[in-house]
C-alpha cells in the first residue's frame, strides 16, 4: 500500500464543502443516485452540485456532465453509489479530475470476507493514496453535515423537512445505524452537529473524524458507534484529548460478546478478554460505554445540558407507590446508588407527606394535604434539594390535574440545577404531559429502560469528573536488571523480574542438585516447599513436581529425587533445570496479579481473586498501566472479593497498601518492557494482615523476541 | 377481626354486575365521582347505573338518589372515591342496603403507615365480614371489565373511544400502574379479559382474583403486579394449578432489592433473602418473572400467541451489520443463547449470501444477488427454518423498499410458526414498516430493550415447559428418631438430624472429659480434630475452640482443657457441652448445604461454594422443598462454582450424585420438620471424587417451639 502524499482536502471541508459532483444523479428517487441529489438539494446545499450521468442534459433542473473530467472543477467531494464494477474506474476518473474526496456507498470490498473484496479494497485506497484524495467508505451510508445543509446519502431518514442543527457529534461504522440513530434523535428534536459514517474505514478512518470533532467549536459533545477500531492507541491518544478538552465521548462498541466467544480459551486471554481490557481503558479515560445507540444519543444530549452532574445518588420520585417501586427496584438492580436523604430533606418532607412516603422514593400519593399539585412541586423541590441527590429520577404515572402536576414536578425539579430524568409509564393517555414536558424543557423517556440509561452514563460522567490522577513514576532508583531473554520464563525467572520492581516474592533457591537443594533448604530454614522447574511447565501441581512441608535435610533429597524423574521423564516440558527451594509462605487470602500486552490496547495491569478457582471465581479487574495508587485502590475496590481484604466478619483487615504498592510496580514494569511483553502471572500471591505484606508464591511469564 | 359470612358476591359478579352505585356522581368530570359515572356511561355499560348524590335529581341524565338506602336494591356493586372523612358511613350504608361489593379509591387507610390508618382499615374490614359485602381496595384504582364493557374507575386513560376486549387478564396491586399498563397495552392493540386493582388488598386479594382468572375461560394468560402477597402459599397453590390447566403466569414484584437492603444481616438471611426464595419458587413452578410491567403485557401478548415456543436458540437476523452486531451482543449479554445453524442451513444460506454473512447473525447486507426483496424473503425462511433455531429475533434497520423488505422478512418468518421478535430501531422512518408489521400480524418492539424482555420471557416459556417432575419421596423406611428440641441445634445435633436422612457426616463422638476424648480418639484414629461445644456459640474458629490435626493422646488432652477453659470462661456461649471428636475429613471441594423454612413461602433448600468466603463467593442456589434429583442437579448446574463439581482443567468430576442424594434428603427433612424448622446449615461439606461421596464437617440449626 502506497503512502499517502498530502491531502487534497480535510474533514472540515468535505463536511462544507463548495462543490459536490453526484455519480448516476437522476430525477429517479428509486434509485441511489436520484435519492442522493434529491436530498442534496431538498435540504438546501447552497454550493455548486454537480449531476454526473452520461444519459441527461439536466438533472432536478440542473446541467449534468456525462463524466467527472466533463465537469467544472476541482470538485470538492463526489458521492459514489455506482455498481460494483464501475466503482473502480469512476473513483480513478475522480482521482485524475483533482476532487477531494470520495464519499462511496457501494459495496463488495473487505466486508465481502474474500479475496476478491479485499483485492478491490486494496486498488481504492491506492489510487486514493496516490492521489491525496481522501475516501469516505466504501459500504458507509455518506454523512449529514447539518450545517452545510447538506446530507451525502441516499436514505430515507432524509424525508424531513429540515435537518436539525445541534452540537452533538455522531461518528458510526455502520451507515445503518448512523441513519437509524440520526431519525430517532430528529424525533426527539435533538440535532447534530455532523453524522459521519464510516463504512469499511479504508482510509479515513473514525479516529480521523473523532480528531477533527475534538477540535471543532460547534461539536460539545462525540458518539460513537464502533465495531472495530483501525488503530487502538490512536484511539485512547484522542480519547484522552477529549477529556483535556472537556468534551465527553460516548461510545457503543459491538463484538463484546463475540469477541469473548472468539477469544482462544488459554489462560490468560479468558482472564483479559479484549472488550474487558477496553472497557477498562475506556473507564481510566473517562470514555462512557453503553450497549444502545438511541439511549447513547438521548444521555449525550442530557449530558451536554449538564456536563457536570453534581453527585451519584439518585433521587426517585412518582405520583404513586407503584412508580416508586418500579423506580428505587430499578435504580438499585441497575447498580446505582439511590441518594440518603439527610434529616433536614426528612424533615421538610414530612411537612407534607406521611412517614412511609417521606422518605427515598417518594411516592406523592402519600401526601397529608389536598392540593395535590402544589405537593407534587414543593417534593420534587426539597427532594432535588437534598445535598445527596445528584439527579432527580421522576417515574410518572398517570395523576388526576395530570398535565399541570407534571408542569409543577418538572419546573421544580429542573429549578434546582441539577440533572432531571422522566420516565413516562403510561401511553397515550400522557400525551399532555409531554407536550408539557416539551413546554419546559424536561427531558423525558417512554421507558424505564431508557431512563436507566440516561441515568447510568449520567452516573458515569459524573464518576468520569473524579477520576484517579495520572501514574507517576515511584520515587527512588530506577530498576536496573539484564533485559529478560525472549521465550517463557519459569518461576524464578519471572519472580526475578517483578522483584526488581520491589514486589516481594518467596525467598527461593534455584538447586541443580540434590545436595544442593539441601543447603539450600538450611540457609531457608525448614519447612521449605520444593518445585520442578522445566521451561514448558505449566501445570506443576497437576504433574506432582511440587512437594509441600519437606522437614529435613532427608525429605528434601527424597523430593528432589522424585521431582527429577518425573520432569526427566516427560520431554513436552523442556529441560529439568532444577529444583526450586522455597520458604513455606503463609497468608491470609490469595490473589492474583499480572500484566500483560493487549495488541490492541497496550499494556494493562489485572488483579483479582486467586488461588485455584481463579478461573471460576472470574472476580478480575483490568486497568491500563501505568495506574496511580489510587486507581490500583480503585481498581481493588470493584472486586467482589474486595470485603476480604478489607476485613470481613471479625477478620482482620489485610494489606492492602502492600497490594497497591505491587500493582503500581507491574505496571511500570508493563510500560518498561513496551512491546517485549506478553504476560507476566503471579498467583497466588499471599496477602497478610495489614502491615505484614504480601508475598509472590507463583509466577509466570512470557516475553517476546 | 369477624370471620367472614358467606360472600353477597363472587368475583364474577363484581365483574360483570347488573347494578352499580356510585357514589359522589355529579355530572363535573373534574370530580372523581363525575369521571367515574362518566366513563361507566361513556363506554356502553349495559347494567343498571344509580348516581349517588343527595343534591341532585339526575345525573348524566339518569335518576339519582339521595343515598343508597334509598336506591333500588340490593345493588350488586358499589364505587366509592368519597373523602377519608365520610367514607366508612358509606360503607356502612352499602352493607346495610346489601350491597354485593364496594370498590373503594379512597386513601388513608394501612397505607399511612400509622395507627390511625391501620384502625380505620380494621374497622372496614369488619363491616364487610359481618355482612358479606366484598372490599376492593381500598387505596385502588378500581377496574376495567371489558366483556361487560365497563370501567369502574376515575382514570383518565378511559379517555379512549371504546375498551378493547382480549384474553389477557391483569392483576395489580398498584391503581396507578394497573392504568398505565391498560394504556400502553391498548396503544399496542392489546386487550383484556379483565384489569383488577386490589390496593391495600383488605378483603379481597391477589389470589382472590387470580384463582377466578384460572377459572375464568376467557382468560388465557395472566399478569400480575405485586409489591406484597397476603399469603405466599396460597399464591404458589395457585401458580401450580395456573401451570395444570395450562395458563402462564406472569408477573412484576417489587420489593425485590429494598428486601434485600432491609433484611436483617444475619449469616442466613443474606444467603437466602426473601426474593431469592421467591424468585426460586416461582421458576419451579414455571412463574415468568420480569422487571417491567408494560414489557410483561407484551409478552404476555406473544405467549399467548406462541404458547409453545419450540426451543429457546434466538436466530438473530438484520438488514445491516450494525444491526445484527447490536442483536447478538444483546442477546448473549442477556444470558440467551445464539442458535448453532446447522451445516444444511448454513448451506442454503451460502447460495444467497456471502460467507461472513452466511450464518447467526445473518447480516442481509451481505446477499450476493441484487434482488433484495426476495434475498431477505429467502433468508427469514431458511434461518427460521434450522432446528436450532426456537424463536426468530429481527433487528430492523432501515433498508432500500423498506417496506417491501420488512413485508417479506415477517411474512418469511411467521410462516415458519416459529415465534417472531421484531426491533425496529429507527424512529418515523420505519412508520410505513411498522403498518406493514400490524398488517402481516407480526409483533414489533421500538426498542431493543423490549424485545429483548420479550425474548427472555419466551425463552422462560420454552422452559417453562420442560420443569422437572415433582419430587418423590426416596424408597426405604421413614427416618425415624425422637422430634428435636426446639432452639439451637449444637454441631453434633445437627448433624445427628441430617445423618437421620442419610446426608453423610463425620465420625465423631461428643466427649464430657479428657478421658473421654482420648478414648474417642483412639476409636475413631488418629489425627484427629477436637471443637468445643456450647449451645449459643457460633463462630468456633474465632474463638479458637476447634484444634485441627491432633496427633496422639497427649496432644487431645491439651487441646480439651484449652478448649474448656476458653468456653467456661465466656459465659455468652452458654454452658460448656464437652468437645466433639472427629475424624480429620478430607475432600476436593467445600460446599454448603442447608435448609430454611420462609416465613411466606415455606421450606426451601440451599446449596452453594461453600467453605469460609462462602458470603464472598455468593454463589448460592436456592429451591423450594422437597425437589426431585432432577431439580436438584439443574440447581448444581446454575451455580458458577458448577465447572468445579463437573471437573475442569484436568481436575476429576467430583461426587455430584452424591451431593444430589444430600440435596434431595434434605429437602425432605425441612418438610417433615414443618413449621418447626427455622434453619439448618452446613458449611463445609467436603465433596470427594466421583464415587467417594461427600461428608458434612460443620454443621449449625435452629428449630421453633
Amino acid at each position: 500500500m502506497n503512502e499517502p502524499i498530502a491531502a487534497r482536502i480535510d474533514i472540515g471541508g468535505i463536511l462544507d464543502p463548495r462543490s459536490v459532483a453526484v455519480f448516476g444523479a437522476s430525477d429517479n428517487t428509486d434509485k441511489f443516485g436520484g435519492r442522493i441529489i434529491y436530498y442534496l438539494t431538498r435540504h438546501g446545499f447552497p454550493g455548486h452540485v454537480l449531476p454526473i450521468n452520461p444519459n441527461r442534459d439536466t438533472v432536478r433542473g440542473l446541467p449534468a456532465y456525462p463524466s467527472i473530467a466533463a465537469a467544472p472543477g476541482p470538485v470538492d467531494v463526489a458521492i459514489l453509489a455506482v455498481p460494483p464494477q464501475a466503482l473502480l474506474d469512476a473513483v480513478a476518473e475522480c482521482a485524475a479530475a483533482g476532487v477531494g474526496a470520495c464519499v462511496i456507498m457501494t459495496t463488495g470490498f473487505a466486508e465481502t470476507g474474500d479475496a476478491a473484496g479485499a483485492e478491490r479494497q486494496r486498488r481504492l485506497v491506492e489510487i486514493a493514496r496516490a492521489s491525496g484524495m481522501r475516501i469516505v467508505g466504501p459500504n458507509c451510508m455518506g454523512l449529514i453535515a447539518p450545517r452545510a445543509h447538506m446530507a451525502l446519502t441516499s436514505s430515507l431518514v432524509l424525508e424531513i423537512e429540515a435537518i436539525r442543527q445541534g452540537r452533538v457529534g455522531l461518528i458510526s461504522q455502520s451507515g445503518a445505524l448512523m441513519v437509524s440513530i440520526f431519525n430517532r434523535a430528529h424525533d426527539a428534536g435533538i440535532g447534530f452537529s455532523a453524522c459521519v459514517s464510516l463504512g469499511n474505514q479504508s482510509d479515513l478512518e473514525i479516529c480521523d473524524v473523532l480528531d477533527w470533532m475534538i477540535d471543532d467549536p460547534g461539536t460539545d459533545i462525540i458518539c460513537l458507534y464502533v465495531e472495530g477500531l483501525v488503530d487502538g492507541a490512536r484511539f485512547f491518544r484522542a480519547a484522552a484529548r477529549a477529556r483535556e478538552v472537556g468534551k465527553p465521548l460516548l461510545m457503543v462498541k459491538t463484538g463484546r460478546t463475540e469477541a469473548g466467544v472468539r477469544a482462544a480459551r488459554s489462560h490468560t486471554a479468558s482472564l483479559a478478554g479484549s472488550y474487558r481490557v477496553f472497557a477498562a481503558a475506556c473507564r481510566s479515560l473517562g470514555v462512557l460505554l453503553t450497549d444502545d445507540p438511541d439511549g447513547m444519543v438521548r444521555a449525550a444530549d442530557l449530558i451536554r445540558r449538564w456536563p457536570r452532574p453534581p453527585g451519584a445518588g439518585i433521587g426517585v420520585l412518582s405520583p404513586s407507590g407503584g412508580g416508586s417501586g418500579i423506580g428505587v427496584d430499578r435504580v438499585s438492580e441497575a447498580g446505582l446508588r439511590v441518594a440518603e436523604l439527610c434529616a433536614a430533606t426528612k424533615g421538610k418532607l414530612l411537612q407534607v407527606l406521611l412517614p412511609p412516603q417521606a422518605d427515598n422514593p417518594i411516592d406523592l400519593g402519600g401526601r397529608r394535604s389536598g392540593d395535590s399539585v402544589g405537593v407534587a412541586g414543593q417534593c420534587a423541590a426539597i427532594m432535588a434539594g437534598d445535598p445527596d441527590v445528584g439527579i432527580m429520577f421522576i417515574v410518572l404515572t398517570t395523576v388526576p390535574f395530570y398535565e399541570a402536576t407534571t408542569k409543577a414536578l418538572a419546573e421544580a425539579a429542573l429549578a434546582s440545577g441539577k440533572p432531571v430524568v422522566v420516565a413516562v409509564t403510561p401511553g397515550s393517555a400522557a400525551d399532555g404531559p409531554r407536550r408539557v414536558l416539551r413546554e419546559v424543557g424536561c427531558p423525558y423517556f417512554d421507558t424505564v429502560d431508557d431512563g436507566l440509561r440516561a441515568l447510568r452514563l449520567l452516573t458515569a460522567r459524573h464518576e468520569s469528573l473524579a477520576l484517579p490522577p495520572a501514574a507517576e513514576r515511584p520515587a527512588g532508583p530506577a530498576p536496573a536488571g539484564p533485559p529478560p531473554a525472549a521465550g517463557r520464563l519459569t518461576e524464578p525467572e519471572a519472580k526475578a523480574l517483578a522483584a526488581r520492581y520491589g514486589v516481594p516474592v518467596t525467598r527461593e533457591t534455584l538447586a541443580a542438585s540434590a545436595d544442593a537443594a539441601v543447603a539450600a533448604a538450611a540457609a531457608i530454614g525448614y519447612p521449605v516447599v520444593l518445585k520442578g522447574v522445566a521451561r514448558a511447565l505449566v501445570h506443576k501441581s497437576d504433574m506432582g513436581v511440587v512437594r509441600l512441608g519437606l522437614a529435613d535435610a532427608a525429605a528434601v533429597r527424597r523430593a528432589f529425587g522424585a521431582v527429577e524423574a518425573i520432569l526427566r521423564g516427560d520431554l513436552s516440558v523442556g529441560a529439568f533445570e532444577g529444583c526450586l527451594v522455597q520458604e513455606m509462605a503463609r497468608g491470609e487470602a490469595e490473589v492474583i496479579l499480572g500484566i500483560r500486552r493487549d495488541p490492541q490496547f497496550g499494556p494493562v495491569v489485572l488483579a483479582g481473586m486467586g488461588g485455584v478457582l481463579v478461573e471460576i471465581a472470574d472476580d478480575i479487574e483490568v486497568a491500563p498501566a501505568p495506574l496511580s495508587r489510587a486507581a490500583a485502590r480503585a481498581m481493588l475496590g470493584r472486586l467482589r472479593f474486595w470485603p476480604v481484604l478489607a476485613g470481613v466478619r471479625g477478620r482482620p483487615p489485610l494489606d492492602v497498601d502492600a497490594l497497591v504498592d505491587a500493582i503500581v510496580a507491574l505496571g511500570w514494569l508493563a510500560v518498561d518492557l513496551g512491546d517485549r511483553l506478553v504476560d507476566l502471572e503471579m498467583n497466588p500471591v499471599f496477602v497478610r494482615a495489614a502491615g505484614k505484606g504480601i508475598v509472590a508464591v507463583d509466577a509466570r511469564g512470557e516475553i517476546a523476541g
